[in-house]
């Protein structure tokens, strides 16, 4: 995570970008720069704005992107290759990069994906980068369990596909859709109504893989959350508790041996 | 919280109106006004009984609103300007004082928010107090993560504004309908068969925006939940081990250094 | 919970007969008769079975309900008065007392309360009693949130009504409908395609209500959720640490007391 | 869980065997052909390939199931009956069983269980068996809930047949219909607008079962919930904790211990 390693010695104005980069106030004025951006391109959305400012709106954006470009480039020459061992800087630079492809030629997409540069705020503001680095970090210890719900909803999807594909291709017609359907099934959207009383006019006993596929869906995620909460409540006493506790059990143990030292010194001394 | 600081010696005529509203049966009797107003306002929205004894109906709710105008002028007599310094003053004050804006003028919504007031049983009952404070002094724990939550939803509606609100303008024609629609993806209800299905007819690959949101803003919901459950699970762990526990430590302690007290001074004794 | 207290000396046929109530074998009897009956009455919902043998099942359930009439007479007989003093027992009477008001008078809801006899099973079977317990017992200590959530329900429904119940009779007509479909709502079902959609199209800021009710009943019912949890926690934790704490806190502490016994014995002896 | 037990001296052959079925490049062809057979079965599902590559499709499934038959094949052979004393084998064994049912004759529901071969990835890979094996585990503690959940289930399909039967027969005619609505009722999917609200059209006082239904039941999974999170927690909370504080409790007492033992022998000294 850290980005300044065995660079041997960089030149003077590599390291004065370098410092530059670090205060404060410039730290605060990217901040700036990207919320005035992201209402920038809020406002963009609007009809009534771009038809009075459009040009004015067009030309803030691209400002803008020329604020994260210079600063972007900055921090690569003074970083060196350094720049991409850090995952937020990455993180920077392909959300960046993706404003920069000409997306002119009828690609909404990517202009639509340009309101992701707000995301910078979390790489810039310490208190979210925390909050999601918590969020990451709790994710491999779930992986066992995603891999579980990924098979469940490929097992259920080639069932669902082979089971219902050709009565209801909508819903079931490709492995695709199956997996969309089953999706929506387990956040329990309209998942009888819409879909599982149509589905048994035709296949009576279909109720039994869906309710199936709830049950074990669900009881698959109540198991991920439980997980989560044991895990970070485990971490959350682990720092607490471990260190009053450390330090209490190492002054009785200190003691207790001061003790028994005294004693055998005067068993020495007593002989 | 306390409403009785440094005024410098009140007139015996204050203090004794503050010692009045203090009083059990005073509190009590305001309880009642508080219940017995919000059954007035309750019968205040049936047309039978309006029709009956509408004129009772309203003047009985014009008598509660003047015991509590009432109740706010001696409060404030009493204490001074050190009744704004608590904050449940201001929110009794900000709830009668709705109530006083003539609302006569057609204003249904300002005559709707009367019953507002039987919030102020919160303010009178302690326990019930105590509850809200809880629930309350939760949220700045969590203000990070409700500052992503505003993040994910901002881009969220600027991406959905941009890329479905001209083929569906009633849900994601602006920013304001695209937040609202979202907020109803984010809570489940109808989300596939209601909106994302119908917009994959004309945009297939709709649901890869969906399906993401909707595992983000779970994702984020779910801790905030897992961090909820977690800093009162330690609040309580706290008050309640540290307590027996601190004690029990600081005996063996104390026990310990008065051993290596005894030992040492017979090793004075001794020589 | 016991139910043989101070009742001087009852006649040795009373206590015989309530010894031959509390045999394993008669409680396991009339068990079978619950669960026997249970299945008499889910017979009885099948027309097939009720054209064939009608008049037998009929006769089932009777004979069902005259073993239990006799089985709490005598308990009546055997435990006098002291019998009502016991939950459990009530539980017992009401149900079958509900089966003996006669219904054959068209009340098809008191014939369809019947099948709460099985309910009997969880006053009979202990691990279930144990369960039952556990769960009510939790219920007070949520008690100011359950008042909170009826305050907040009160106030929606009077809001409700005063502001949509014109324009949407149907839903929001009295308080009882209010309240329902605000119930509706707090479980997210349909409420915004369903409900709150339709109501923005004849007042715009309808969602300003319907959004703040949901977040404000959602975070309610969270709470509630984490006070169960934590409190569960912290009667598991009780139980189980405090036990063997307890016993090692104990022990060091008779440990360095007898040292200290010692040292000054010593001291005595040393002068 | 252990298979290889009291099987006095199987055969050089027999052991020869064994030892060949647990070396890992073995294990992990296994793995290979469990998941190539997932896709395999996977690309059955699509109309385009089974058009264009239909027998290879099928040739290749037949030979990934050979291979299975010849795994279990030669684990009977190795094991002998010990085989079915492992849980996990006898899981593979009827899954591997289902797909030699001769599945021609029309029964497309065997041929789509072929799937279930993936979840022999689960009883290879033995991180996701811990998880499995965990969340297994945790079902018998909540055992007295699911008893209760099942009455609830019962008595609500008993009652809503009873009730609502004769004027709702798609939804409430018979018992399973009533228990498939129940559990819809349950998922709070489409219960007001979908059923109750139709409901209530005939019989006006419908919310009261099913509002008491819904807060039933949602309290007893909550409550599952609250134990399920509870139970994991005490586990993992002993694991960690019993034993960093066991050894440092059997230090202190020992400690103690020591030097009591040595100011006794002074004093048998000092006699």
């Amino acid at each position: 995570m850290t980005d300044r390693t065995n660079t041997t010695a960089p030149s003077p104005m590599r390291a004065r970008v370098g410092r530059f980069l670090d205060r404060t106030a410039v730290q605060n004025t990217v901040l700036g720069v990207i919320l005035f951006n992201a209402i920038v391109l809020g406002l963009e959305t609007s009809d009534a704005v771009m038809a009075e400012a459009g040009p004015l709106i067009v030309a803030l954006d691209t400002a803008c992107l020329t604020i994260f470009v210079i600063e972007i480039g900055l921090k690569l020459y003074a970083r060196g290759l350094d720049f991409f061992r850090r995952g937020w800087n990455i993180f920077d630079f392909v959300i960046v990069g993706i404003s920069l492809v000409p997306a002119a030629q009828g690609l909404t997409v990517l202009r639509a994906l340009r309101i992701l540069r707000l995301l910078r705020v979390v790489s810039v503001a310490p208190s979210l980068r925390r909050v999601v680095e918590g969020l990451v970090n709790a994710l491999p210890g779930m992986g066992s369990v995603f891999v579980l719900m990924g098979m469940i909803f490929y097992i259920g999807a080639v069932m669902a596909t082979k089971l219902f594909g050709s009565a209801f291709p909508d819903w079931f017609g490709t492995l695709g859709r199956s997996g969309y359907t089953l999706f929506q099934i387990m956040t329990l959207e309209s998942w009888s109504m819409g879909i599982v009383r149509p589905v048994m006019e035709v296949y009576p006993y279909a109720w039994l893989f869906f309710v199936t596929f709830i049950m074990v869906t669900t009881f698959a995620v109540v198991n991920l959350l439980v997980g989560l909460i044991v895990n970070s409540m485990q971490d959350a006493h682990h720092e607490e508790t471990n260190e009053a506790t450390g330090t209490y059990r190492d002054e009785v143990l200190a003691r207790l041996a001061a003790i028994e030292e005294r004693l055998s010194e005067r068993e020495r001394g007593g002989k």
